[in-house]
Protein backbone atom coordinates (compact mmCIF):
# COMPACT_ATOMS: atom_id res chain seq x y z
CA UNK A 1 0.00 0.00 0.00
CA UNK A 2 1.46 3.08 -1.36
CA UNK A 3 0.23 6.69 -0.13
CA UNK A 4 1.32 10.16 -0.98
CA UNK A 5 0.25 13.02 1.02
CA UNK A 6 0.56 16.43 -0.62
CA UNK A 7 -0.07 19.91 1.34
CA UNK A 8 1.56 23.45 2.06
CA UNK A 9 3.22 24.48 4.57
CA UNK A 10 2.11 23.62 7.79
CA UNK A 11 -0.40 21.58 6.46
CA UNK A 12 -0.01 18.74 8.41
CA UNK A 13 1.03 16.49 6.41
CA UNK A 14 3.58 15.05 8.67
CA UNK A 15 1.38 14.34 11.58
CA UNK A 16 -0.82 12.79 9.28
CA UNK A 17 1.45 10.45 7.94
CA UNK A 18 2.36 9.20 11.42
CA UNK A 19 -0.73 8.40 12.32
CA UNK A 20 -1.37 6.28 8.82
CA UNK A 21 2.54 4.30 9.27
CA UNK A 22 1.79 4.02 13.11
CA UNK A 23 -1.42 2.35 13.11
CA UNK A 24 0.80 -0.61 11.77
CA UNK A 25 3.10 -2.75 13.91
CA UNK A 26 6.54 -1.19 15.03
CA UNK A 27 9.53 -0.80 14.28
CA UNK A 28 8.44 1.85 11.56
CA UNK A 29 10.85 3.49 9.56
CA UNK A 30 11.09 7.86 9.64
CA UNK A 31 13.23 8.55 6.07
CA UNK A 32 14.39 12.18 6.43
CA UNK A 33 15.56 13.89 3.67
CA UNK A 34 16.57 16.68 5.35
CA UNK A 35 20.21 17.39 5.51
CA UNK A 36 20.37 19.10 8.79
CA UNK A 37 22.51 22.02 7.85
CA UNK A 38 21.25 25.11 8.86
CA UNK A 39 19.30 26.12 12.17
CA UNK A 40 15.91 26.41 11.23
CA UNK A 41 15.77 23.31 9.51
CA UNK A 42 17.40 21.09 12.71
CA UNK A 43 14.87 22.75 14.88
CA UNK A 44 12.25 21.12 12.25
CA UNK A 45 13.56 18.06 12.81
CA UNK A 46 13.95 17.97 16.59
CA UNK A 47 10.34 19.18 16.86
CA UNK A 48 9.58 15.80 14.74
CA UNK A 49 10.99 13.67 16.47
CA UNK A 50 10.18 14.70 20.08
CA UNK A 51 6.24 14.63 18.75
CA UNK A 52 7.14 10.79 17.49
CA UNK A 53 7.27 8.49 20.58
CA UNK A 54 9.07 5.36 20.43
CA UNK A 55 9.21 2.54 18.15
CA UNK A 56 10.94 5.02 15.18
CA UNK A 57 13.84 4.43 13.54
CA UNK A 58 15.02 7.50 12.23
CA UNK A 59 17.56 7.08 8.62
CA UNK A 60 18.45 10.08 7.16
CA UNK A 61 18.82 10.12 3.43
CA UNK A 62 19.43 13.23 1.69
CA UNK A 63 20.16 11.50 -1.47
CA UNK A 64 19.89 7.79 -1.11
CA UNK A 65 16.52 7.46 -0.83
CA UNK A 66 15.71 4.38 -2.78
CA UNK A 67 18.25 2.27 -0.91
CA UNK A 68 16.91 3.32 2.77
CA UNK A 69 13.33 1.85 1.46
CA UNK A 70 15.02 -1.36 1.49
CA UNK A 71 14.23 -2.38 4.94
CA UNK A 72 10.93 -4.21 5.19
CA UNK A 73 9.34 -1.99 7.68
CA UNK A 74 6.40 0.66 7.30
CA UNK A 75 7.85 3.69 6.30
CA UNK A 76 7.26 7.09 6.49
CA UNK A 77 9.19 9.41 3.91
CA UNK A 78 9.26 13.18 4.69
CA UNK A 79 9.38 14.55 2.57
CA UNK A 80 9.93 14.34 -1.12
CA UNK A 81 10.31 18.07 -2.03
CA UNK A 82 13.59 17.99 -0.29
CA UNK A 83 14.82 15.16 -1.89
CA UNK A 84 14.54 16.63 -4.75
CA UNK A 85 16.10 20.06 -4.07
CA UNK A 86 19.23 18.38 -2.87
CA UNK A 87 19.50 16.25 -5.87
CA UNK A 88 19.43 19.54 -7.77
CA UNK A 89 21.76 21.11 -5.75
CA UNK A 90 23.97 17.88 -6.18
CA UNK A 91 23.17 17.94 -9.96
CA UNK A 92 21.95 14.23 -9.47
CA UNK A 93 19.93 13.27 -12.46
CA UNK A 94 16.48 13.71 -11.88
CA UNK A 95 14.40 11.24 -14.15
CA UNK A 96 17.27 8.53 -13.13
CA UNK A 97 16.62 9.33 -9.49
CA UNK A 98 12.86 8.89 -9.84
CA UNK A 99 13.08 5.76 -12.44
CA UNK A 100 14.89 4.08 -9.17
CA UNK A 101 12.66 5.59 -6.47
CA UNK A 102 9.72 4.03 -8.38
CA UNK A 103 11.88 0.76 -8.93
CA UNK A 104 12.54 0.43 -5.28
CA UNK A 105 9.09 1.53 -4.20
CA UNK A 106 7.77 -1.53 -6.81
CA UNK A 107 9.86 -3.86 -4.34
CA UNK A 108 8.39 -3.29 -1.22
CA UNK A 109 5.85 -5.67 0.33
CA UNK A 110 5.53 -3.16 3.95
CA UNK A 111 3.14 0.00 3.52
CA UNK A 112 4.34 3.16 2.69
CA UNK A 113 3.67 6.94 3.25
CA UNK A 114 5.26 9.67 1.03
CA UNK A 115 4.91 13.53 2.18
CA UNK A 116 5.29 16.10 -0.19
CA UNK A 117 5.28 19.68 -0.37
CA UNK A 118 2.44 20.90 -3.06
CA UNK A 119 4.67 24.50 -4.18
CA UNK A 120 2.67 25.19 -8.08
CA UNK A 121 -0.19 27.06 -6.66
CA UNK A 122 1.41 30.45 -6.29
CA UNK A 123 2.76 32.99 -8.91
CA UNK A 124 5.23 32.32 -11.32
CA UNK A 125 8.51 32.74 -9.39
CA UNK A 126 11.17 35.15 -11.03
CA UNK A 127 14.28 33.16 -10.84
CA UNK A 128 14.42 29.69 -13.45
CA UNK A 129 15.68 27.85 -10.48
CA UNK A 130 12.81 28.22 -8.47
CA UNK A 131 10.42 27.75 -12.38
CA UNK A 132 12.43 24.46 -12.52
CA UNK A 133 11.63 23.18 -9.65
CA UNK A 134 8.15 23.42 -9.32
CA UNK A 135 7.96 21.59 -12.32
CA UNK A 136 10.47 18.93 -11.13
CA UNK A 137 7.94 18.57 -8.73
CA UNK A 138 5.28 18.64 -10.23
CA UNK A 139 6.18 15.80 -12.31
CA UNK A 140 7.48 13.48 -9.61
CA UNK A 141 4.10 13.96 -8.02
CA UNK A 142 2.52 12.69 -11.09
CA UNK A 143 4.58 9.95 -11.52
CA UNK A 144 4.01 8.76 -8.16
CA UNK A 145 0.20 9.73 -7.87
CA UNK A 146 -0.29 7.10 -10.78
CA UNK A 147 1.51 4.56 -8.65
CA UNK A 148 0.22 5.31 -5.30
CA UNK A 149 -3.08 3.49 -4.13
CA UNK A 150 -3.89 6.53 -2.26
CA UNK A 151 -3.62 10.00 -2.44
CA UNK A 152 -4.14 12.76 0.03
CA UNK A 153 -4.52 16.90 -0.42
CA UNK A 154 -3.83 17.68 3.25
CA UNK A 155 -5.80 21.41 4.48
CA UNK A 156 -5.42 23.04 8.11
CA UNK A 157 -4.75 19.63 8.98
CA UNK A 158 -7.26 17.78 7.24
CA UNK A 159 -7.29 15.03 4.77
CA UNK A 160 -8.69 15.38 1.29
CA UNK A 161 -9.00 12.49 -0.54
CA UNK A 162 -7.83 12.70 -4.26
CA UNK A 163 -7.46 8.89 -4.94
CA UNK A 164 -8.73 5.98 -2.97
CA UNK B 1 -21.66 26.51 14.47
CA UNK B 2 -17.99 27.64 13.83
CA UNK B 3 -17.45 27.61 10.22
CA UNK B 4 -14.23 27.88 8.61
CA UNK B 5 -13.20 29.44 5.14
CA UNK B 6 -10.01 28.97 3.60
CA UNK B 7 -9.27 29.69 0.14
CA UNK B 8 -6.23 31.81 -2.12
CA UNK B 9 -6.43 35.03 -3.51
CA UNK B 10 -9.98 36.34 -5.65
CA UNK B 11 -11.48 32.72 -4.55
CA UNK B 12 -14.96 34.09 -3.41
CA UNK B 13 -14.30 33.54 0.30
CA UNK B 14 -15.95 36.67 1.34
CA UNK B 15 -18.88 36.50 -0.55
CA UNK B 16 -19.58 32.72 0.27
CA UNK B 17 -19.15 34.23 4.07
CA UNK B 18 -20.92 36.54 3.79
CA UNK B 19 -23.87 34.16 2.14
CA UNK B 20 -23.57 31.90 5.16
CA UNK B 21 -23.59 34.49 7.89
CA UNK B 22 -26.92 36.31 6.07
CA UNK B 23 -28.78 32.89 6.42
CA UNK B 24 -29.50 33.45 9.85
CA UNK B 25 -31.74 36.73 10.98
CA UNK B 26 -30.16 40.07 11.23
CA UNK B 27 -28.06 42.28 12.46
CA UNK B 28 -24.67 40.49 11.18
CA UNK B 29 -21.20 41.18 12.25
CA UNK B 30 -18.37 42.01 9.53
CA UNK B 31 -15.53 42.31 11.84
CA UNK B 32 -12.89 43.26 9.81
CA UNK B 33 -8.97 42.92 10.62
CA UNK B 34 -7.83 45.14 8.36
CA UNK B 35 -6.62 48.48 9.20
CA UNK B 36 -7.32 51.06 6.29
CA UNK B 37 -3.64 52.29 6.13
CA UNK B 38 -2.94 52.14 2.97
CA UNK B 39 -5.15 52.70 -0.45
CA UNK B 40 -4.95 48.92 -1.96
CA UNK B 41 -6.80 47.69 1.39
CA UNK B 42 -8.87 50.96 1.94
CA UNK B 43 -9.97 50.26 -1.79
CA UNK B 44 -11.06 46.35 -0.86
CA UNK B 45 -12.59 47.31 2.47
CA UNK B 46 -15.13 49.89 0.83
CA UNK B 47 -15.81 47.25 -2.11
CA UNK B 48 -16.88 44.92 0.65
CA UNK B 49 -18.96 47.29 2.26
CA UNK B 50 -20.70 48.16 -0.77
CA UNK B 51 -21.42 44.85 -1.85
CA UNK B 52 -22.80 44.07 1.58
CA UNK B 53 -26.58 45.25 2.34
CA UNK B 54 -28.64 46.40 5.33
CA UNK B 55 -28.13 44.39 8.19
CA UNK B 56 -24.17 44.47 8.86
CA UNK B 57 -22.94 46.34 11.55
CA UNK B 58 -19.04 46.59 10.99
CA UNK B 59 -16.16 46.34 13.85
CA UNK B 60 -12.67 47.04 13.04
CA UNK B 61 -10.25 45.32 15.10
CA UNK B 62 -6.99 44.56 13.78
CA UNK B 63 -5.81 43.29 16.98
CA UNK B 64 -8.46 42.36 19.62
CA UNK B 65 -10.21 40.26 17.41
CA UNK B 66 -11.37 38.06 20.74
CA UNK B 67 -13.19 40.89 22.43
CA UNK B 68 -15.32 41.47 19.17
CA UNK B 69 -16.92 38.09 19.23
CA UNK B 70 -18.44 38.58 22.61
CA UNK B 71 -21.14 40.66 20.72
CA UNK B 72 -23.78 37.66 20.21
CA UNK B 73 -24.80 38.11 16.94
CA UNK B 74 -24.21 36.35 13.82
CA UNK B 75 -20.63 37.13 12.65
CA UNK B 76 -18.29 37.22 9.24
CA UNK B 77 -14.28 37.39 10.70
CA UNK B 78 -12.42 39.22 7.61
CA UNK B 79 -9.87 37.75 7.75
CA UNK B 80 -7.33 35.58 9.52
CA UNK B 81 -4.50 36.28 8.09
CA UNK B 82 -4.91 40.09 8.52
CA UNK B 83 -5.01 39.37 12.02
CA UNK B 84 -2.14 37.07 12.12
CA UNK B 85 -0.05 39.78 10.03
CA UNK B 86 -1.22 42.85 12.09
CA UNK B 87 -0.40 40.29 15.81
CA UNK B 88 2.82 39.90 14.32
CA UNK B 89 3.99 43.42 13.40
CA UNK B 90 2.86 44.95 16.84
CA UNK B 91 5.00 41.70 17.89
CA UNK B 92 1.91 40.62 19.99
CA UNK B 93 2.48 36.68 21.40
CA UNK B 94 0.96 34.80 18.66
CA UNK B 95 0.19 31.33 20.49
CA UNK B 96 -1.62 33.56 23.27
CA UNK B 97 -3.76 35.28 21.09
CA UNK B 98 -4.87 31.78 19.32
CA UNK B 99 -5.99 30.79 22.72
CA UNK B 100 -7.47 34.13 23.85
CA UNK B 101 -9.59 33.49 20.09
CA UNK B 102 -10.53 30.01 20.77
CA UNK B 103 -11.29 30.78 24.32
CA UNK B 104 -13.80 33.51 22.71
CA UNK B 105 -15.28 31.09 19.84
CA UNK B 106 -15.90 28.48 23.08
CA UNK B 107 -18.00 31.41 24.35
CA UNK B 108 -20.00 31.57 21.63
CA UNK B 109 -23.72 31.12 20.82
CA UNK B 110 -24.41 32.62 17.38
CA UNK B 111 -22.83 31.52 14.13
CA UNK B 112 -19.54 32.07 13.20
CA UNK B 113 -17.79 32.45 9.98
CA UNK B 114 -13.98 32.91 9.23
CA UNK B 115 -12.04 33.71 6.73
CA UNK B 116 -8.72 33.17 5.95
CA UNK B 117 -6.40 32.75 3.03
CA UNK B 118 -3.80 29.93 2.18
CA UNK B 119 -0.75 31.11 1.65
CA UNK B 120 1.44 27.91 1.46
CA UNK B 121 0.96 26.33 -1.43
CA UNK B 122 3.71 28.00 -3.37
CA UNK B 123 7.18 28.22 -3.67
CA UNK B 124 9.41 28.56 0.05
CA UNK B 125 9.80 32.42 0.17
CA UNK B 126 13.02 33.83 0.58
CA UNK B 127 12.77 35.92 3.37
CA UNK B 128 12.68 34.31 6.69
CA UNK B 129 9.41 36.65 7.85
CA UNK B 130 7.22 35.34 4.73
CA UNK B 131 8.10 31.74 6.27
CA UNK B 132 7.95 32.13 9.59
CA UNK B 133 4.25 34.21 8.90
CA UNK B 134 3.01 31.18 6.76
CA UNK B 135 4.07 28.94 9.31
CA UNK B 136 1.96 30.59 11.73
CA UNK B 137 -1.06 30.89 9.41
CA UNK B 138 -1.10 27.00 9.14
CA UNK B 139 -0.67 26.13 12.85
CA UNK B 140 -4.04 28.95 13.26
CA UNK B 141 -6.02 27.11 10.33
CA UNK B 142 -4.83 23.57 12.24
CA UNK B 143 -5.94 24.75 15.50
CA UNK B 144 -8.92 25.96 14.15
CA UNK B 145 -10.15 23.35 11.56
CA UNK B 146 -10.38 21.12 14.58
CA UNK B 147 -12.51 22.99 16.68
CA UNK B 148 -14.76 23.87 13.71
CA UNK B 149 -17.91 21.77 12.36
CA UNK B 150 -17.28 23.01 8.65
CA UNK B 151 -13.91 23.80 6.60
CA UNK B 152 -14.38 24.93 3.14
CA UNK B 153 -11.83 25.19 0.66
CA UNK B 154 -12.62 27.70 -1.89
CA UNK B 155 -11.60 27.34 -5.73
CA UNK B 156 -13.24 30.04 -8.16
CA UNK B 157 -16.09 30.87 -6.15
CA UNK B 158 -16.94 27.04 -5.31
CA UNK B 159 -16.54 25.51 -2.20
CA UNK B 160 -15.31 22.43 -1.87
CA UNK B 161 -16.04 20.74 1.66
CA UNK B 162 -13.22 19.50 3.74
CA UNK B 163 -14.82 18.90 6.94
CA UNK B 164 -18.48 19.10 7.86
CA UNK C 1 -20.86 21.36 -22.05
CA UNK C 2 -18.38 23.88 -20.72
CA UNK C 3 -15.20 22.59 -18.50
CA UNK C 4 -12.92 25.01 -16.50
CA UNK C 5 -9.65 23.03 -15.31
CA UNK C 6 -7.60 24.72 -12.78
CA UNK C 7 -4.94 23.42 -10.90
CA UNK C 8 -0.75 24.79 -10.26
CA UNK C 9 2.09 24.27 -12.31
CA UNK C 10 2.34 20.59 -13.60
CA UNK C 11 -0.57 19.15 -12.35
CA UNK C 12 -1.55 17.56 -15.40
CA UNK C 13 -4.34 20.24 -16.29
CA UNK C 14 -3.35 20.05 -19.78
CA UNK C 15 -3.29 16.47 -20.36
CA UNK C 16 -6.23 15.76 -19.00
CA UNK C 17 -7.56 18.54 -20.74
CA UNK C 18 -6.71 16.86 -23.86
CA UNK C 19 -8.42 13.69 -22.89
CA UNK C 20 -11.64 15.57 -22.36
CA UNK C 21 -11.54 17.17 -25.37
CA UNK C 22 -10.13 13.74 -27.43
CA UNK C 23 -13.37 11.80 -26.09
CA UNK C 24 -15.41 14.01 -29.06
CA UNK C 25 -15.15 13.35 -32.55
CA UNK C 26 -12.52 15.01 -34.02
CA UNK C 27 -11.25 17.40 -35.57
CA UNK C 28 -10.39 18.96 -32.70
CA UNK C 29 -9.37 23.16 -31.96
CA UNK C 30 -5.68 23.30 -29.61
CA UNK C 31 -6.36 27.17 -28.88
CA UNK C 32 -2.90 28.43 -27.75
CA UNK C 33 -2.55 31.60 -26.14
CA UNK C 34 1.16 31.55 -25.59
CA UNK C 35 3.21 34.07 -27.93
CA UNK C 36 6.39 31.85 -28.35
CA UNK C 37 8.23 34.77 -27.71
CA UNK C 38 11.13 33.25 -25.22
CA UNK C 39 12.72 29.53 -25.32
CA UNK C 40 11.21 28.12 -22.46
CA UNK C 41 8.21 28.57 -23.27
CA UNK C 42 8.63 27.69 -27.21
CA UNK C 43 9.98 24.18 -25.68
CA UNK C 44 6.65 24.22 -23.32
CA UNK C 45 4.51 24.77 -26.87
CA UNK C 46 6.83 22.02 -28.89
CA UNK C 47 6.32 19.13 -25.86
CA UNK C 48 2.50 19.97 -26.24
CA UNK C 49 2.71 19.43 -29.96
CA UNK C 50 4.60 16.25 -30.09
CA UNK C 51 2.46 15.32 -27.19
CA UNK C 52 -0.70 15.45 -28.94
CA UNK C 53 -1.92 13.21 -31.81
CA UNK C 54 -3.43 13.55 -35.76
CA UNK C 55 -6.84 15.52 -35.54
CA UNK C 56 -5.74 18.85 -33.65
CA UNK C 57 -5.59 22.05 -35.16
CA UNK C 58 -3.68 24.78 -33.86
CA UNK C 59 -4.42 28.42 -33.48
CA UNK C 60 -2.44 30.92 -31.71
CA UNK C 61 -4.49 33.43 -30.24
CA UNK C 62 -2.03 35.61 -27.40
CA UNK C 63 -4.93 38.05 -27.35
CA UNK C 64 -8.01 37.57 -29.97
CA UNK C 65 -9.55 34.15 -27.69
CA UNK C 66 -12.84 35.02 -28.33
CA UNK C 67 -12.73 34.31 -32.19
CA UNK C 68 -10.91 31.35 -32.64
CA UNK C 69 -13.85 30.13 -30.32
CA UNK C 70 -16.40 30.97 -33.74
CA UNK C 71 -15.16 27.53 -35.13
CA UNK C 72 -17.94 24.92 -34.28
CA UNK C 73 -15.26 22.09 -33.08
CA UNK C 74 -14.07 20.74 -29.63
CA UNK C 75 -11.45 22.97 -28.34
CA UNK C 76 -8.85 22.94 -25.44
CA UNK C 77 -7.68 27.01 -24.63
CA UNK C 78 -4.42 26.27 -23.10
CA UNK C 79 -4.43 28.59 -21.05
CA UNK C 80 -6.47 31.31 -19.64
CA UNK C 81 -3.85 32.57 -17.80
CA UNK C 82 -1.13 33.39 -19.98
CA UNK C 83 -4.36 34.77 -22.16
CA UNK C 84 -4.79 37.28 -19.36
CA UNK C 85 -0.91 38.32 -18.79
CA UNK C 86 -0.97 38.83 -22.88
CA UNK C 87 -3.83 41.20 -22.36
CA UNK C 88 -2.65 42.68 -19.32
CA UNK C 89 0.75 43.29 -20.85
CA UNK C 90 -0.85 44.93 -24.15
CA UNK C 91 -3.17 47.36 -21.87
CA UNK C 92 -6.32 45.50 -22.78
CA UNK C 93 -9.52 46.45 -21.18
CA UNK C 94 -9.79 42.99 -18.89
CA UNK C 95 -13.72 43.10 -17.77
CA UNK C 96 -14.50 44.27 -21.54
CA UNK C 97 -12.64 41.06 -23.02
CA UNK C 98 -13.58 38.55 -19.62
CA UNK C 99 -17.28 39.82 -21.41
CA UNK C 100 -16.42 39.41 -24.87
CA UNK C 101 -14.85 35.80 -23.94
CA UNK C 102 -18.17 34.78 -22.19
CA UNK C 103 -20.46 35.90 -24.98
CA UNK C 104 -18.10 33.55 -27.56
CA UNK C 105 -18.69 30.96 -24.88
CA UNK C 106 -22.38 31.48 -24.85
CA UNK C 107 -22.61 31.00 -28.74
CA UNK C 108 -20.62 27.66 -28.92
CA UNK C 109 -22.28 24.26 -29.09
CA UNK C 110 -19.57 22.09 -29.27
CA UNK C 111 -17.62 20.98 -26.28
CA UNK C 112 -14.88 23.48 -24.79
CA UNK C 113 -12.61 22.78 -22.01
CA UNK C 114 -10.30 25.69 -20.47
CA UNK C 115 -7.05 25.61 -18.86
CA UNK C 116 -6.24 27.86 -16.18
CA UNK C 117 -3.01 28.40 -13.66
CA UNK C 118 -4.52 28.98 -10.10
CA UNK C 119 -2.20 31.33 -8.91
CA UNK C 120 -3.36 32.38 -5.81
CA UNK C 121 -2.55 30.02 -3.11
CA UNK C 122 1.11 31.51 -2.13
CA UNK C 123 2.26 34.00 0.04
CA UNK C 124 0.97 37.53 -1.28
CA UNK C 125 3.49 39.03 -3.87
CA UNK C 126 5.86 42.18 -3.21
CA UNK C 127 5.00 43.68 -6.31
CA UNK C 128 1.98 45.45 -7.31
CA UNK C 129 1.81 43.74 -10.87
CA UNK C 130 2.25 40.29 -9.96
CA UNK C 131 -1.27 41.17 -6.80
CA UNK C 132 -3.26 42.49 -9.64
CA UNK C 133 -2.83 39.67 -11.80
CA UNK C 134 -3.92 37.04 -9.10
CA UNK C 135 -6.49 39.34 -8.43
CA UNK C 136 -7.78 39.26 -12.30
CA UNK C 137 -7.16 35.72 -12.60
CA UNK C 138 -8.85 34.67 -9.60
CA UNK C 139 -12.45 37.22 -10.91
CA UNK C 140 -11.72 35.72 -14.82
CA UNK C 141 -12.16 32.36 -12.55
CA UNK C 142 -15.19 33.09 -10.63
CA UNK C 143 -16.91 34.75 -13.49
CA UNK C 144 -15.97 31.44 -15.69
CA UNK C 145 -17.18 28.77 -12.82
CA UNK C 146 -20.26 30.32 -12.38
CA UNK C 147 -20.76 29.41 -16.14
CA UNK C 148 -19.09 26.25 -16.71
CA UNK C 149 -21.19 22.74 -16.48
CA UNK C 150 -17.66 21.21 -14.53
CA UNK C 151 -15.11 22.75 -12.88
CA UNK C 152 -12.20 20.04 -11.89
CA UNK C 153 -8.85 21.34 -10.15
CA UNK C 154 -6.23 19.22 -10.70
CA UNK C 155 -3.31 17.68 -7.81
CA UNK C 156 -0.68 15.62 -8.90
CA UNK C 157 -2.20 14.66 -12.31
CA UNK C 158 -5.60 13.40 -10.46
CA UNK C 159 -8.98 15.58 -11.14
CA UNK C 160 -10.45 16.41 -7.66
CA UNK C 161 -14.25 17.53 -9.28
CA UNK C 162 -15.33 21.31 -7.83
CA UNK C 163 -18.36 21.37 -9.48
CA UNK C 164 -20.45 18.68 -12.09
Amino acid sequence: MLTLILGGARSGKSRHAETLVAAHPAPWLYVATAAAGDAEMAARIAAHQARRGEGWRTREVPLDLPAALAEPHPALVDCLTLWLANLMAAERDIPAATAALETALRARTAPTVLVSNEVGLGIVPDNALARAFRDEAGRLHQALAVRAERVLFMVAGLAMVVKG
